[in-house]
């Protein structure tokens, strides 16, 4: 297939042109071929490529540096499409701003035992979550392990069903793009849905009309 | 008891004294009693009125017009705790910005008559949940009756025990504080825990190491 103009890439991949120039400039997208001192040729890789950097920026709200780790990850020849897929999802924890307690560390590995989840050592979601514990326990709202547990309970249901109804018929770009916008896309649903939920139990407890 | 000047309310409550300013100015706050042409003093009302406002504002991200709307609640004498907690808890959802659709309405609407789940018409969370719903359809990621229920029965399982551990005997602003920031603080708890058994059942599926 022939190549394509700078200003047919953006039409492809509705990506602006200086947007697309500054993911050139960040390595993030490969340079195109060039063909004569200052003009360079894109193919379908580089529109693929721009679905997935968006879907990692918009959807996901990744920074660069996160980017470039999925983007490797997806490049590296050794992965297989389970690694892809692990290593986009990962990156989708934002490391904790502040140090993480250690009690907090130890609530999350109590339950990780009890659960039996086989993660990754060190895992970027654990120390997301211990972090959120830790913003309980300042707001004098402390989680205890057996409630811990409940909403653990809750997310593995959910994470059954989700992983159960996986398509494994993609290549490695989709991959990436499913378990970032996969994950995130669906949790503004599960949030509303926890509320209608918190609303429907509390009429029943407590409604006197 | 003794009143307070605004430099000992702004100590006492960790609010500043600019932003007290703003919150009398919004009418937020109520005046002080005035002693004297320039000066006013406060009580504990406003104590636990600022921290009710620095909960809805700050844990729960509510805009000055949803603050309005609890704080009214709050001070309505004809409204019961329950009602109370209710009116806080239903505004945590904004109202969604662009025009939701009438299919994801109708797919809400289905999800509630068959969990018979009991809600105020017309409530802010399913029109949130209609909107996140849009959003999936709108990335090519639709979500089905059975998927959304999966999701919401994994929410009523979080919501039934969290109902149940709730204590009763809260003034009205501890109940209107309790409501929002019991709801928003567990949210990334439970968010980091499906992606924790995403990964978990991720690698039982896939992994071949």
């Amino acid at each position: 297939m022939a190549g394509m103009w700078m200003a047919e890439l953006s039409e492809r991949s509705g990506v602006p042109v200086a947007t697309i120039k500054f993911y050139l400039r960040e390595k993030l997208l490969p340079a195109g071929k060039a063909t004569g001192a200052t003009r360079a040729s894109y193919d379908e890789g580089h529109v693929h490529r721009l679905r997935l950097i968006r879907a990692l920026v918009g959807v996901g709200g990744l920074g660069l540096d996160r980017v470039h780790a999925v983007l490797a990850a997806v490049d590296d020849t050794k992965a297989d499409l389970h690694e892809v897929l692990a290593s986009a999802h990962q990156q989708l924890s934002p490391l904790p701003e502040s140090e993480v307690s250690e009690e907090s560390r130890r609530q999350v590995a109590a339950l990780v035992r009890r659960k039996r989840w086989q993660l990754q050592p060190e895992g970027r979601h654990s120390e997301a979550l211990a972090a959120a514990l830790d913003a309980m326990t300042a707001a004098g709202q402390p989680l205890d392990l057996p409630s811990l547990t409940t909403y653990a309970d809750a997310a593995a249901m959910v994470a059954e069903a989700e992983i159960e109804s996986m398509s494994t018929a993609m290549d490695r770009e989709d991959a990436a793009i499913y378990a970032v916008t996969g994950t995130v896309l669906a949790e503004p649903v599960l949030l509303a849905l926890r509320r209608m939920a918190q609303e429907h139990h509390s009429n029943r407890r407590f409604s006197t009309s």
